[in-house]
C-alpha cells in the first residue's frame, strides 16, 4: 500500500488541515457534523509537493486514487461522470492551509461536454442553464487550464449581447447560448490547434495540475511572501459535485459572515445573488443583495442557514466566512472558514467571544493577526476639517481608515511611486484583481469604480489593514488615460491629491488633516490582555521627543534605539556638524564639537523627560561621515566658505572621505575610535542631560551604546573613555546617577565572540539589520535587482531584511545570546532592528529569551500583541 | 607568600622561557650548566603583564622582591649596589619569551652617579674607564628612560672631538671625559628640570619600568605584528652585573654564531672591537673585526670561547647567537639563543643536523620559519646580463639574494611608494635602526652605508629573507636631499633603479634582469621530508598556464582557485566582454557569450593541460558587471560605437550599474541567477576543454565552483543549469567525464547552514578573504585608515586580512567544516583565501581536518612546509 494521496470528505475532519488544506478539512468536518454539503473528495498538499518534486508530473498513483475516489463518489450521489443521461459535474478548487483569496485558480462545471451538455439540457429540461454553464465551462477552462485570455471570450460574448440588441446576460437565450458556446469552441481550437477536450477525465486531470500550478504563480508567491508563507505547503485540491446556483430563480448562491467583518457587530452580514453562479458575486460583476432580503425570497431556506451559520461559528468558536448556493429551493454550504476582518472587527469579535464565553482570553489574542492593529493605529481625518469637506462621490465603506494621497490608476505606476519616495498614494481601479496585489500593498488606500463589500478590493484591503472604498459608481474612471471624473464633472489625474473615507465610503478631492487614533475601549481591552501574558518586554525606536511621546501612548516601554546622528541633519545643526568633519586638527574639532554641545544635551534632555523615567539606550554617532557632507556645488561652495577653506580644499576632503563600500567602512565605533573627541562630546551631553532632569525629579538611567563593534577591545577603548568622562562629570555634579554601557551586536564576529563582548557590556542590543546585510553578504542599497530575481526564482521567499531569517542570521543570534549569557548571567538583551516590530521575528525573539524588542511607534502595540501570542503559542508547547 | 615575580639566574632553567623571557632562561640554563656568566637576576612577563593591568605602576611586592634579589645578587658577587668603595653596576635588558632584537630597550652601566663614578675610577685607577661609563649611562638612561633625544648628547660629544681636534672616541682623555659627563647633567637638569637621579634604586626601578614600557613601543607592535607575537605575553627584564669590555686593550666585546648565519656552513663567525661595550658592535659605529683574529690577540680567550660555543650547540641542538665581553682577558658569556639565518643557511643547517645525528628530521622540519623560505624562491640575477653589468660599488654581502627596484631614501617614502602600487622598492640608508622597520617591510631590498654583518640592517633583513648589501661605504648618501654618489661620482636620486646582490655586496646601477631559482639540494630534501610528513594537500591559485607550471615546479598538488574573470581583463576579450554586459536582451548577451566561448575554452584546455591531470577548481565569473566596464570618456565613446548604442545610453546603463556596496551587490553566484546564460557558456567552455585534453590522454575532472553562496536554493539554481548543461555534452561526446560541483564558502550565512549545503555541494572551498570581510564588516579597500590607528590604539594586533582571525572567522570556518561533514562524509574541504599560505593559518587549517588549502604559486613551499609543522606539533600534543 502506497501513500494516501485522496480523501473522500467523508474520511476527513478539521484537524487534518495541513493534508487537506483549511477549504478542505472544513468541507469534511462539515460534512461529518451533517450538513448538507455536496459530496467530493479532497487531493492532498502532499500530492502537490510531490507533482512538483516529480517535475510538474502527477505521478500513476496519485491518477488512479483520484479516479477511485471519482468512483466513490460517484456511488454517493448516484451520478456519472461523462454519462450525459445522469451526469456528475464537479468544481475543481484550490485550498492550502491557509486561505490565500482568490490567489489561485477554480473551476467550475467540470464535466461538461458537448454531448452531457445536451443530456443536462434534456434531464433538466433547462437548455438555457445547460449551455450557460457549457459556455462558463469553456470559458473558465480555457483561461485558467490553458491559458487563453479571458477577454478573448469576453469579447464574443458582448458582441452577442449588442448583435441582440441586450444589456443584461439573463436575456441571452438557450439558442444564444449555443451559439455562444459554438464560438468558444472554434476560438479555443484557434489558439490551441486541437478540439476543445470532450472527455471528462482529461478535463479533470488538467484541472488538478492547473490548480497544483496555480501554487506558484506570481501574485501567490507575492502573497505568500506578503503572509509568511512557506513555499514548500503546497496546495491541496477539492473536488466536489457542483450544485447549481444558476438553475433558474429558484436558485441562487452567496457568500456570509456570522458577524460583520468590518465592525464585528454580532448579526449575520452576507450577499447573494439568485440564477447565478460564485464567481458572479465574488467577481463583483453585478451588484448583489443583502443577505437579510433571503428572507423575503425564501424564508425556509433562510431560517435553516442562521441556523447552520450558528452552529458553525460555535463550532470552530470564531466568526465564519461561509459560501453557499441555492439549487432549486435547495440549500447547499460549499465552504466555512474563520472570516477576514477589519481590525476593529478583530478586536470586538475576540473581546466579545471571551465574553460570551465561547474562548478564553488567550484563544481570543491569538485570533488577533497583530500586523493588521496597523490600520487602528493610524490617524483619522481631523472631525472639524471633515466637516467642512464636501465629498465629490460616495462608494461602499469596504475597509475602515482614513487615507490621503496622490492617485494613480495602475499598480505598478502605485508602486514605482511609494518606490521613488512617494509616502501618500491613493491606488484607483476599476475593479482589483489579484494581479493588482503589490500596488493594493504600496497604497495607503483603494478606491474601485465596481464591486461589493466581498469584492476582491474589499477583501484584500480588510486583510490588508487598509482603507477602501469600493464600487464608487459615481465616479467615471480611465485607467488608460489615467485620470477620473467626479459626479460634479472635475477631473482628477495621475497624482492629484484626493482623501479616503473607509468608515463612510466618502471620497474628498483634496488633501484632508488628519488626527491621531483613540486606543481606548475593546483594544485597550486587548491590549490589557496581551501584557499580562507575555514576557518580553517592548521598546521603542525614537530619535526625538515627539516620537517617544507618541511610542509612550502606544503602551512602549522605554527606548530601545535613539538614533543620534538624525539630530545633526537639522539645518541649524548640519553645519556646525560638517565644520566638525572637515578638521584637520584635532582641537578645531573640538571647537565644532563645543558648539554641538548644548543642543545635544538639550534633545536629550528633551527625550529624558519625554520618556518620564523609563530607560533610554542612546547610541553614539553611527554612519560614515561623508553620509552628512555637501552635495550640491552651491553647498559646498557655502560651506567651504563658512569654515574658510577654499572650494578646492573641500572637494578634496569630500573625495577623500569617499568610499568603496561605505557600509563597510569608517563608521560606527570605528569613528569614535579615529576621534575619541565625538564619543566623549556625546558622553558629555548624556550625562549632564541625566543629571538636570534628575534634578526636575525625573530618575533616568541612561543606557550608552557603541555600534558597529566586531572586537572586545573597542567596546573596552570607547567604554573607557565614555567612563572616564562621564564619571568626572557625576563627580562633578556631585551627584548619584547610574548608567549603562553596552554595545550593538551587527557584526557576525561581535555575535560569534559574544562571551568576550558580554565582559565588557551591560546590554547587548542585536542590530538585525546590519547583521543581517552581513550575514548574507547583501547590501540593502543594491538588493533590489537581486530580491525580485530571487523571488520569481523561488530562491528567497521573503525578504530577510524585513522579516528574519531564523536559519542562518536567527541561528547566529541565538548562538550571541548563549555566550552572551555563558560569561554574564544578567546580561540584558534586546533588538533593535527592523525585525524588532515583525511578529513572526517576536516569535522566534521569544523562543531564545531576549528581554526586549524595540520597534518603531506605530509597531510597539503590534510587538505587544505579538510577543503576547509567542508567550502561548511557547507555553503550549512545553 | 604572594606570586614570585623575580628568579635569580641560578634559580631558572631553560624550559622556563615563557616566565623568564628567551634571553633570562638561557642565562639561567648557561649559570646552571657551569659557564661564565655575570650574575643577576630577572624580573618575570607575569611582572610586566602585571604592570600594565595596575595601570603603568610597579606593584609594591614586586619592588621588594626587586630589591631582595638585588641584595642576594650583592651577597654572591661580593660588590654592593651604590657604593663607591666597591660598586654593582647592572645592566637592565629585555627579554621576551621570543626574540625581538632591538625592539626593546637596553640600559647600561647603572649604578652610576657622581659618587660611584669618583669611586670607581679609584678603584680601577682608571677615570678614563670610569667617566667613559658614567657618560654612555647618562646618554643611555636619558634617551631610554627619559625620553631626552640621544642627538642632544651626539652633539656635546661631537662639539667635543671638534674642539679638541680629533677624530676618534678614544683620542678623547678621563677629563675630556669629565666635562662632557658635566654638560651631559646640564642637559638633563635643562630638558628635565631636576638633577640627573642620583639614587642608584631609583635609577634601577625607572630602567625596569622603562623596559616593560618599551614592550608597547611603537616599532615593537609592528614587529609583534609581523611576527604573530601576541601583545600579551609582555617581557621579562634581566638585571644583571656589568662586565665591562671597555676597560682597555685587554678589554672587548663581541657576538658570534656557531655557524655561519649566512650560509649554514659549520665553522664559528662573528666579530668583536676591543676597548668597546656591546652596543659598539651591534649599533654598527665602528667596523669590528672578524672573529678567528682573536686567535692572535687572547688564543687562551678564544679556545675557551669556541669550547663553550661547542657545548652551547650541542645544548640547545640548534645554531647558537652568542653575545660575550672580555674584561681584563677573563671571557664572560652576555647571552646565547638559537640563531637568526638565512634560509639558505636555515635548511642546510637543519639538514646538517641531521646529518650529524644531533636532530631527527621533524626537530629539522621544526627549525625553518617557513615565511622565510620566500627568499629561496625568489629570482636571481640573470648571470648572463651579471656578468655584463659592472657593479657601481661593493658593500658586504649581508643577507643573500637579488634584488632590483627604484630608490628611497627612508623607511616611509619607501612604504608609501608600495602602498602607491610600486612594486619593486630598494630602501638606501646610512644605517638603519629599528623606526625602520616597516620601510625595510615593504622594500626588495635594503642597502646601508655603514655597520657591519651584524648590523641592524644585515639581521633584520636576513629575518626578514631580504637581500641586503651593508656597510656600502663606496657610496656617499644624502638621506636629506634624497640621492647617493657611487665611487665614479655618478649620482642616483629617488626613483632611479638600482640593483642589489645580496650574495656578493655588488650594486649595479641599473635595472637587471632575473631567473627563476634553482630548488634542488637541501632545499628538495627539506621538501622531501616535509612531504612525508604533513597531512594537508596544498594546490595553487592560478588562472593561467604560466602560473600553474611555476607552481607544479614548486610542488603543488592542483589548482585550488582558478578565476576566470582575470581571463576577461585581456584586451581582446574585454570588448567582447562589454558587448554581453550591456546587453539588453537575453538574445544580445548569448551573440556575445558565444564569441567569448572558443577563448574561454582554449584557456581552459592549456590550463588542463599545464596541469597534467592533477585536479583543477574553476569558479565561475565573480566579480561586480561594472568592474568590466570602461571608465574614460574615450573607452566610453568606443564601447558605445561599437555596440552600436549611442554615448548617453551607454553612460545610463553604466550608471544604472553602479552599487552603493559593490562588495555586497550584484556578483558571484547572483550574477550567474540574473544571467544564466554566463554560467552555461563557463560549464560548456570548462567540460568541451576536460574533453578534448582527454582526447589526447591527460585525464581531468574539472571541479567547478559556484562563488558568493549563501542559501542552498541559490547552489542548487545554477547546479541544475550546470548539471544540465555538462551532462547534454558529455552524452554528446559520447565519452566518460567526471566532474565536481561545489561552492565557495565566503558569506557568513552560508557557513551557518552549511549542512544544508553540503547535500548540494561536492566541496566546499573556504574563500577566506570575503568570509573575513564579511565576518567583520570591514571592506578591506576601506580598512586602511582603520587598521593604522586599531594598530596604535591595540585595538588589533594583525590584519585579519593577511593572518586568519581563529577567534571569529575561524570559529565560523570550524563550524562551517563540522556542519558540511554531518550531512556530507566524504565532502572534500579547502580554503583558497590569502590565509591559504600562511603558516599561521596553516597551522589552523590542519588543526580543524582541511583536505588542502590553496596558495600562490610562490608560496606553495611555504605552505608545504608549515603543513608539516602542523602535523608535528599537532601530533606532539595527541
Amino acid at each position: 500500500m502506497g501513500k494516501k494521496y485522496v480523501y473522500l470528505f467523508s474520511e476527513g475532519n478539521a484537524s487534518m488541515r495541513d493534508l487537506l488544506g483549511g477549504k478542505g478539512a472544513n468541507l469534511a468536518e462539515m460534512t461529518s457534523i451533517g450538513l448538507p454539503v455536496p459530496r467530493g473528495f479532497t487531493v492532498t498538499t502532499e500530492a502537490c509537493t510531490r507533482y512538483y518534486k516529480d517535475g510538474q508530473i502527477i505521478a500513476e498513483e496519485i491518477q488512479n486514487q483520484i479516479f477511485e475516489a471519482l468512483t466513490k463518489t460517484e456511488a454517493i450521489v448516484g451520478k456519472k461522470f461523462g454519462d450525459p443521461s445522469n451526469p456528475l459535474l464537479v468544481s475543481v478548487r484550490s485550498g492550502a492551509r491557509v486561505s490565500m483569496p482568490g490567489m489561485m485558480d477554480t473551476i467550475l462545471n467540470l464535466g461538461l461536454n458537448d454531448e452531457v451538455t445536451e443530456g443536462l439540457a434534456r434531464l433538466t429540461n433547462n437548455p438555457r442553464f445547460a449551455y450557460d454553464s457549457y459556455r462558463r465551462f469553456i470559458q473558465m477552462f480555457s483561461d485558467v487550464v490553458m491559458g487563453i485570455e479571458k477577454e478573448k471570450f469576453d469579447k464574443i460574448w458582448d458582441e452577442a449581447k449588442e448583435r441582440k440588441g441586450v444589456q443584461q446576460d439573463t436575456e441571452l437565450d438557450a439558442d444564444d447560448l449555443k451559439e455562444i458556446v459554438k464560438k468558444f469552441k472554434e476560438l479555443y481550437k484557434a489558439e490551441k490547434g486541437t478540439d476543445f477536450p470532450q472527455d471528462p477525465k482529461e478535463q479533470l486531470m488538467e484541472a488538478v495540475k492547473a490548480v497544483f500550478r496555480s501554487w506558484d504563480n506570481p501574485r501567490a508567491i507575492v502573497y505568500r511572501r506578503l503572509n509568511n508563507i512557506p513555499g514548500d505547503w503546497g496546495t491541496a485540491v477539492n473536488v466536489q459535485e457542483m450544485v447549481f446556483g444558476n438553475m433558474g430563480d429558484d436558485s441562487g448562491t452567496g457568500v456570509a459572515f456570522t458577524r460583520n467583518p468590518s465592525t464585528g457587530e454580532k448579526k449575520l452580514y452576507g450577499e447573494f445573488l439568485m440564477n447565478a453562479q460564485g464567481e458572479d458575486v465574488v467577481a463583483g460583476i453585478r451588484t448583489p443583495h443583502s443577505i437579510d432580503l433571503l428572507k423575503d425570497i425564501n424564508p425556509e431556506v433562510y431560517d435553516q442557514f442562521v441556523k447552520i451559520a450558528d452552529i458553525l461559528e460555535k463550532h470552530y468558536k470564531d466568526m465564519q466566512d461561509m459560501e453557499f448556493t441555492i439549487e432549486k429551493g435547495k440549500l447547499f454550504m460549499l465552504q466555512t472558514r474563520n472570516g477576514k476582518r477589519t481590525a476593529a472587527a478583530a478586536i470586538k469579535i475576540a473581546v466579545d467571544l471571551v465574553n460570551e464565553g465561547m474562548v478564553t482570553k488567550e484563544e481570543a489574542l491569538m485570533k488577533i493577526d497583530p500586523n493588521q492593529l496597523n490600520s487602528l493605529l493610524h490617524p483619522t481625518f481631523d472631525p472639524a476639517a471633515l466637516k467642512k469637506a464636501k465629498p465629490i462621490a460616495k462608494g461602499l465603506p469596504a475597509s475602515p481608515g482614513a487615507a490621503t494621497g496622490k492617485i494613480y490608476f495602475n499598480a505598478k505606476d502605485a508602486a514605482n511611486a511609494v518606490n521613488n519616495g512617494e509616502t501618500h498614494v491613493i491606488l484607483v481601479r476599476l475593479e482589483t484583481s489579484p494581479e493588482d496585489i503589490e500596488g493594493m500593498n504600496a497604497a495607503q488606500g483603494i478606491l474601485t469604480g465596481r464591486g461589493g463589500m466581498t469584492s476582491h478590493a474589499a477583501v484584500v484591503a480588510r486583510g490588508m489593514g487598509k482603507c477602501c472604498v469600493a464600487g464608487c459608481s459615481e465616479i467615471k474612471i480611465d485607467t488608460e488615460a489615467k485620470y477620473f471624473i467626479d459626479k460634479n464633472g472635475n477631473m482628477y489625474k495621475e497624482g492629484d491629491w484626493i482623501s479616503l473615507d473607509g468608515s463612510t465610503g466618502n471620497v474628498y478631492g483634496e488633501r484632508l488633516p488628519t488626527i491621531a487614533p483613540e486606543l481606548t475601549g475593546y483594544f485597550a481591552t486587548i491590549m490589557a490582555w496581551a501584557d499580562e501574558v507575555r514576557k518580553l518586554r517592548v521598546r521603542t525606536n525614537a530619535d526625538t521627543p515627539r516620537d517617544a511621546a507618541q511610542a509612550l501612548k502606544f503602551g512602549a516601554e522605554g527606548i530601545g534605539l535613539c538614533r543620534t546622528e538624525h539630530m545633526f541633519f537639522e539645518a541649524d545643526r548640519i553645519s556646525i556638524f560638517r565644520e566638525m568633519i572637515v578638521a584637520d586638527t584635532t582641537e578645531k574639532r573640538k571647537a565644532a564639537l563645543d558648539k554641538l554641545l548644548p543642543l545635544q544635551r538639550q534633545d536629550f534632555e528633551d527625550i529624558f523627560t519625554a520618556m518620564n523615567g523609563y530607560p533610554v539606550t542612546i547610541r553614539l554617532l553611527d554612519p560614515p561621515l561623508h553620509e552628512f557632507m555637501p552635495e550640491t556645488e552651491e553647498d559646498i561652495i557655502a560651506l567651504a566658505d563658512k569654515i574658510c577653506i577654499t572650494y578646492e580644499e573641500l572637494k578634496a576632503i569630500i573625495k577623500r572621505q569617499r568610499e568603496i563600500n561605505p557600509m563597510m567602512g569608517v563608521r560606527g565605533v570605528r569613528l569614535a575610535i579615529i576621534y575619541p573627541e565625538i564619543a566623549e562630546m556625546q558622553t558629555r551631553a548624556i550625562i549632564e542631560a541625566a543629571i538636570n532632569v534628575n534634578k526636575k525629579g525625573i530618575k533616568v538611567v541612561p543606557e550608552i551604546m557603541v555600534p558597529l563593534v566586531c572586537e572586545v577591545k573597542e567596546l573596552k577603548y570607547i567604554k573607557d573613555i565614555i567612563m572616564n568622562t562621564a564619571d568626572k562629570i557625576i563627580k562633578e555634579a556631585g551627584i548619584e546617577l547610574k548608567y549603562l554601557v553596552g554595545t550593538m551586536m551587527e557584526i557576525p564576529r561581535a555575535v560569534l565572540t559574544a562571551d568576550e563582548i558580554a565582559e565588557e557590556a551591560d546590554f547587548f542590543s542585536f542590530g538585525t539589520n546590519d547583521l543581517t546585510q552581513m550575514t548574507y553578504g547583501l547590501s540593502r542599497d543594491d538588493a533590489g535587482r537581486i530580491l525580485d530575481e530571487y523571488y520569481q526564482k523561488k530562491i528567497f521567499e521573503f525578504d530577510p531584511t524585513e522579516r528574519l531569517d531564523q536559519k542562518g542570521v536567527g541561528k547566529l543570534i541565538k548562538m550571541g545570546v548563549e555566550l552572551g549569557r555563558s560569561s554574564k548571567q544578567n546580561l540584558k538583551l534586546g533588538v533593535c532592528g527592523e525585525h524588532g516590530g515583525d511578529p513572526y521575528s517576536i516569535e522566534f525573539f521569544h523562543k531564545i529569551g531576549l528581554d526586549y524588542v524595540s520597534c518603531s511607534p506605530y509597531r510597539v502595540p503590534i510587538a505587544r500583541l505579538a510577543a503576547a501570542q509567542a508567550a502561548i503559542m511557547n507555553k503550549s508547547k512545553n
